[in-house]
């Protein structure tokens, strides 16, 4: 619409009848007024993804898919334990283990077609080709993993427990929970899939675990050279303070004391958080800008001009009120205004399709991963009581897990536990 | 699993726990073991997409994404029409075109962030930055809007109907049907959920048309020099003899006479396919050659080498009986086994996650265009009879509309209808 035919401060569902079939019945003039105040985006041929990349298994003291630059795509599920011995336990972290270190190097796990006709694959077959897509597979372990059950009680990691109740809390049953949990990404959405399938039928063959609840999540993650932050679907920039540098992981992602078996592990947190974006959709732009405190467009904070300058949390406008709202999302997060404290993120879009009621149902999968999860709730109760955003969300579904550090060549995950 | 551990024609459930354990758990030997049968795939560097490659949404006979390559993800939604008034329908259709114009160069529909700081967003911004992503956005026309109502009796397209019952029918209500629908394909997914979204939100602004269904497509189409065939989840490359010559796109897809608001056109039918694939994958390879008719993973017919390969319906074997067998899918489909007739195919995989009793549930959104859809339904009633995939899957969704042509520059989808 051109200014002349809908005023800036018209907000969307205003315009009139008339208006409308004015602006785009009557043809090309129709088409230019929409067009007219479009911002347009220049694009980049440098903005691809080169999918022979690959993460390798071994080699790290931690798990790769933390640290490693977050991939496009997720696959996310959790497993019930569904054996009581110790051994099929085992077997299913081993198994597992050899197939990961397969897969993210783009290979099958096994044969597809055996040589001999008569055989069932051991490879469903559908990554064939595909590359390894920068794939990696994190394996995380839950509280039942740690009981006398399968003799690990005395191996609980010491702050692992269930997460407490909190304010932002409407969760499903049938989200909630699990044993065990995998997080495949990669930039192929097939090839995170082809993972997690093949993984899942491994439990199943196993008799070990069974499925539990899943999320497959998509966003643009840090492609070409612009190394642009991936937006939500409330269209914000998310990740802008994200941890990067080494010392940050050291201080807050990775276990650095006890036993082996736990260092350069970490605590995983994960959320499937559903966001009525309809409802935020009606909503003024301003607003929303207050709500997250920064701007929508750049990501810049309210109290500067680009994405990455630091946010000013004392700053007062002409009115004498905080640039930045003391509730905006940026200022009950950020570091400066919780003792320093910092956890990482590695978040993903997700879509339902359309809910009961005809709405988009949609939202984000949070995983966050920090050296204790009290860390979260710290920073999940303040967002809870007083975060703006809450009237547009729902934290739906939850787990919380240990993952263990990367085993040493020709192990397998969880393997010193059991020695 | 190497020879000597597990014989190939040993299916994978039949590993004994010794074997797995002596191979995995006993370390760097275990995991060689996994990795000497596995089949190495060639990565290429080569491998990646444009994302600023852009369709136009004008300029050629036909709507965009019907001929146009394969993107790599789609969503695809159908919608209810909410109103009875002939000029809302059309401020709809105008309204769409205006936005799918703008969205398929990249560009936002009108502001994110209003330049007046207290107005509702017009884009809702999520897509900011993406680029193009070889956006199409291909609008269908179901038999409601023929009607009538809207004054659109007389140009009902002469084929438009419901599509028979089908012998592989197993519709859910709420997964059929639509009196609108919108096909936006993308090289990322968020470009392509950005586009359905803001589609989906004029509608509701416009009150004259409801959500109804949608599925989120993903695959790999043909990226690269290799030009590869897409597999579908049950391993099998999916599109190998698609339609690809223009001479067949005159013949088979376009609608070629009457009147010109539907020269160019044509008829899109849409099944949404969920495959079994748990219990696929409990199948040895041998049969499922035999249901596609195909090598798993060359994709070569049974009966030569290649993929490209024609297929040979009449080669015998030794023991007499025939190579590709006649009940086999690629049989049945065959142009050669049905009077010379082709439609086009467009099919993305999906998945729903989880369903309620622990399998994963995921399929394929098959989506065909013909110039009648009694070819679909001459193939799918051959199919449903006697395909040998018919124990693997079920058609649970399915709509049928019609697709107008391109709409001359400055005018919109359906436009001529109206005069």
């Amino acid at each position: 619409m051109s200014e002349k035919d809908a005023p800036a401060d018209k907000p969307a569902g205003e315009f009139s009848r008339r208006d409308v079939i004015r602006g785009a019945v009557v043809g090309a003039l129709g088409i230019s007024s929409y067009a007219g105040a479009a911002q347009a985006v220049p694009s980049s041929s440098e903005d691809s993804v080169d999918l022979s990349r690959s993460h390798a298994f071994y080699g790290n003291a931690e798990q790769a898919g933390i640290r490693t630059p977050p991939q496009r795509y997720t696959f996310f599920m959790t497993f019930d334990l569904t054996t009581t011995q110790r051994t099929e336990l085992q077997v299913l972290l081993a198994r597992w283990s050899a197939a990961i270190a397969q897969l993210t190097k783009g290979q099958t796990i096994g044969q597809v077609e055996p040589v001999r006709d008569y055989g069932v694959g051991f490879d469903t077959g559908e990554a064939l080709d595909l590359g390894p897509a920068s794939l990696t597979v994190t394996v995380g372990l839950g509280l039942k993993v740690f009981t006398d059950t399968y003799g690990l009680a005395q191996h609980k990691p010491p702050l692992l427990r269930e997460l407490k109740q909190l304010p932002s809390d409407a969760m499903k049953p049938e989200l909630t929970g699990g044993d065990l949990s995998l997080q495949a990404c990669a930039d192929d959405p097939q090839v995170a899939y082809h993972a997690i399938r093949d993984l899942a039928r491994i439990a199943k063959d196993t008799g070990a675990a069974s499925t539990r609840w899943t999320v497959m999540g998509f966003g643009r993650a840090s492609a070409g050279k612009g190394q642009s932050t991936p937006r939500n679907l409330l269209g914000y920039k998310d990740g802008t303070r994200n941890i990067m540098e080494t010392a940050d992981f050291e201080k807050f992602v990775w276990i650095k004391d006890g036993p082996a078996w736990q260092r350069y592990g970490s605590y995983q947190v994960v959320r499937k958080i559903q966001m009525h974006i309809e409802n935020w959709d009606t909503d003024r732009v301003s607003n929303q800008n207050d709500v997250f405190g920064r701007h929508k467009v750049s990501g810049a904070p309210l109290s500067g001009v680009k994405e990455f300058d630091t946010p000013d949390f004392q700053k007062t406008g002409a009115d004498g009120n905080l640039v930045i709202p003391a509730t905006a999302h940026i200022a009950l997060a950020a570091h400066e205004n919780n003792n320093g404290l910092k956890i990482l993120r590695r978040s993903y879009n997700y879509t339902d399709g359309i809910n009961n009621v005809g709405l988009l149902d949609a939202g984000l999968l949070f995983i966050s991963y920090q050296n204790d999860p009290a860390a979260f709730e710290t920073l999940q109760t303040k967002l809870g009581a007083s975060d703006g955003l809450n009237e547009y969300i729902s934290h739906i579904g939850s787990g919380i897990f240990f993952v263990p550090p990367a085993p040493p060549v020709g192990s397998y995950i969880g393997g010193s536990l059991f020695v």
